[in-house]
């Protein structure tokens, strides 16, 4: 029943894997913008499966259909409606599972709610969705030119991107893994192959550094900057944790280790609140960090729940991503934009004089 | 312009740390509702400031004043409305913060965004505000009679609560601490209080269980019941992450450790879920952490900006928790208890026969 | 930005008369209803143009493609999109009017809210939205089968259906005008064809009786039932008043004949709430009407401002309805549906035990 | 379940007719507006009962207590809380109403919804409401000082307004029954004190018009500026219409009529629209009306059912007006500020550059 996200710039969705379409609807968007066609398929080709050898096989062109609210080029202030067909749907693949609870996927917990759920490909509760949302995300991103999302993997099982690692934001795709690094990425890119031919899965991490951003974003108190972050974050298929600046570090820590302090040059050497104070943009840059599980369908045999209530044994068939970090990084960024012009239009409204 | 909490069950709260009072309006509750108001003046007292050494000093009597929507010691329907009066203001303590933005606190986002601030103890952006949540919790806390939230303090700086520490509910408050384990919490009362006299503060993590939860609570896609949980954490003052089921360490698992499997019983050894997929309930365990930073306000002379832009040397005044942890337990259990009651009336909806 | 009705069922919508297509996404539906496709492909063919002498040439043949949120028949509890193809456009009729705002029309508003605009057939501000809405309303209708919504035509110009007309809900279609009176609809249907001859227009009203509703639908205190009511019907193009039970009416009357009170039998003579009582429905009938101003688009010459704020003649090409009434009866009648399955909805929380 | 109104400057109420208190939280306030403090006391005397031969003895001071939002006098962008204690209740008066639905009111409706009631005085359905709308309401006009909104009488039974009638905003308020005419409201107050004596009451009608409104306010396709008012005006106790520029006439007119049209001054002779197009502000005058039926409680005897389903005999005790118009022109007024300045600050967001 919430199909909807956003308070100014709502985004709308609908679509089921193996329908005949996924789609939005985004209202809200200004009149008056140039609508920059390349960017959005360049954001769709990012997490689009078979890019390589880490992600899934299954091949979707998403080429969008824009349907409403851009005329001759420009945003009209109307809705922007947007479809992406399901070419590449192979349903078959689903049928043995019609009486078979997934183990860690929503097939249990939709029969729960609904009576009955549309199994092909998990229904509406699969990942596909997540292409409407790096639409949107790229039209989101319109409104902000002068604000840069830069989300990269900064962990994949244990192998983690070091601390002191220089990249550019250019740099991260030249990596398969999205793990801007070449003796990190390499580790964790053998991690995934070996893996995959285990018929494994694993997780890890999506960092996230937001520069350019105007000071007095969130909107106290109930939707703070970094509590609508983790909201969207969490709205993300496989994600486990959501951290702000210091996040689970924080615990340990002191309040005169902790407090961000300026020196004689009124800048800040440190960055621990990420960005964020009292749920509002400090104005400095924003971090934060999103922990993915690794991927529940697995070649693996397991046990599972079928819809009478046995334990049987299952082997998942079908085309699946071994770690889906990596083509996570352009949702991750997608859904920061998202959040980040929703805040950004709502921030217009407050001071009148 | 965000102070309204929730879709059905709506929480819309003002009031400032040192204006006349706080307050709030809970809207949807349903009618016929007997109100037990020994219940709510408990989890007020459990919130309190000056209940141990671990805690400010600053006393509350937080008696709350109805205003509506009870009738006869029963809910009507109409909004609940309730009124905190703020007793033990010493908003002169503040007055040499008036120039000042306060490390690690919302002094300078709210200059930034509104252009002016209440500065008297933080204004709006005081942990103040948390008593209306309590209060209101404790209300929502009557919808789901057959729901146990239990929250407890999982760890203060480096002292964690051991993971096999067997505890009963009633035990959490036996503890200045709310860390149900004698020796990890006499490590962590001695911390902090070794702390509080070098006018320093520490971090550190709320852990909740809920059980007797119905399965089929949260909505797909942007309501999940995860996302709600995170949103509402990261609402807390203070709060750095949010972890649902096995949370960060999910990055390092492998899929076949990862996925909840059903043994021969159909019971399941494992909860890496947290009690939720694809942002529903399972029905099973709910399990999610939350970390806190430390407490911003110290006494330790600290470096500054002034609203000139100035470096300024600082030493804060008033009276402030070392750990805001302790205190953090039940301002948890009152957003879960809120969170989980707005969804279970949503649930009513969605099956008609 | 408010492409969005409902609070549980929520219909977002999008298109322009003229471009690619129309469509919406009906979020908030429940689980487990079978769809009758019949249904709604015969309320689309009632506001279909092109049916009778009285209505626009325009042909659409308005088959809808559903995307999303129905499996196997039945509703899954997803949210169900659908598209509309505007089919017979003639964008080219319209190319003279780039700089023209036409009267009575939202030319010149869309113009001053978002700078440029969709001139081709009104684009976003078209009555083609409408068909949008019906097929929405003949979904809503589902949620009520015991219901029964009876819209009619109960005016147009000077012409008033008798207030002693007897006719049965079969009867409406059978009168090109809609008006169930044989010697009221010969008069109002040679007067709109004697119109149109002169390139004219005329205004009228349709009346709605719903029967079968339970009592206690409506919200307080702000989505009073007959305030959605009200709040709906504006909304249709080409709308002036709304009036609940006795209407306008009542500002003559006294209490003592306004109210409605009952016989010995415990039934009521009189219906002048209208079938609410404080925004919510008695259970009794409910009774409203709608105005409707004359069709804006007329053949006849007009004088009309240009984009540069000069006085120009025009006359309007296209293909128009010399009178909206016969073809508003069935979007009145769907945004009833909508408004009351909506309210049934939310009904269902109200009281918990 | 639906106690706020707005979507960016957000009203949320509570309050019963004899609880200890009325209130409300005004959110999305801008910060930085210096607040008059008078006009808002005034605006509250306009509404308040006790000011002539015309209206109900009840006397409430009206004295509102503000929580929140504002300090050194102005604005702070937090949720502005205000309070208004009930001092003059008899209650007392109600105890013989426990059982009886009063024939005109909420009594039986809310009873069906939510199972129990407060029937003092109608609890939550009082009009007492309204001094909530009306004290939000000038906190409103603080947003848009270019900005007049006139409100008043029109009609009391069949006492109209002349169409001629000339008279300044300050005139209105010179009569006892706002219609600013001595023949018309001489008449009128005749006809209101004879049928007091009756133990009857009358109907009628309130006008407004706004100058000074900018082009552009108002949100295709569910918000439109027409459809806002008329759920609010709906939204006031009692009102049975509502109509917009040319309202009920438009049935019977022709289109060439009813268009507006420019002259050679590129000015219009008529406004028909009412100042809305398309849902939208056209930059002229706005004009609406607003029907009210007989106030409901009349002292003369009725018939009403009780709880049990009987008929019984009923004279209603307590102070009430005989006509409720006079005094709902500040309520009607008032709500129209809310729905102005809502729509204002909302179009703040749709041209970014």
């Amino acid at each position: 029943m919430s199909n909807t996200f956003g308070r100014i710039l709502r985004l709308t969705t609908f679509g089921e894997s193996h329908g005949p379409a996924i789609g939005g609807v985004l209202d809200g968007f200004p009149a008056g913008v140039f609508i920059d066609f390349n960017r959005i398929r360049y954001q769709l080709s990012r997490r689009r499966p078979g890019q390589s050898a880490v992600t899934t096989a299954r091949n979707e062109v998403d080429e969008p259909e824009f349907l409403s609210g851009i005329f001759e080029g420009k945003s009209t202030g109307a809705p922007i409606a947007f479809l992406i067909r399901n070419a590449d749907k192979r349903s078959a693949d689903y049928e043995s599972l019609r009486q078979v609870f997934r183990p860690g996927h929503a097939d249990e917990t939709y029969t729960a709610k609904y009576g009955h759920r549309d199994h092909r490909g998990g229904g509406r509760s699969s990942a596909r969705e997540t292409a409407n949302w790096v639409l949107a995300g790229a039209l989101a991103a319109h409104l902000l030119p002068q604000v840069e999302v830069l989300a990269y993997t900064s962990q994949i099982g244990d192998v983690r991107l070091p601390e002191d690692a220089a990249f550019s934001p250019e740099d991260v795709d030249k990596y398969s893994t999205r793990m801007p690094h070449v003796a990190a990425s390499t580790s964790a890119e053998k991690l995934i192959t070996d893996l995959k031919e285990q018929g494994e899965s694993v997780g890890g991490k999506v960092a996230v550094r937001v520069t350019g951003l105007p000071a007095g974003l969130g909107e106290p108190i109930f939707d703070k900057l970094h509590a609508r972050l983790a909201h969207a974050m969490m709205t993300i298929n496989a994600t486990r944790a959501f951290e702000i600046g210091s996040g689970t570090r924080a615990a340990s820590m002191r309040g005169s280790e902790h407090n961000d302090m300026p020196d004689d040059n009124q800048t800040f050497a440190t960055n621990h609140s990420g960005g964020v104070l009292g749920g509002i943009s400090t104005g400095r840059e924003l971090t934060f960090e999103v922990t993915f599980k690794p991927t529940a369908s697995i070649a693996k045999e397991q046990k599972a729940l079928d819809t009478e209530g046995h334990v049987v044994d299952l082997a998942i068939p079908g085309r699946h991503d071994p770690c889906v970090v990596p083509r996570a990084v352009p949702v991750v960024e997608a859904l920061t934009w998202l959040v980040l012009a929703d805040f950004y239009l709502l921030n217009r409204i407050h001071t009148l004089y």
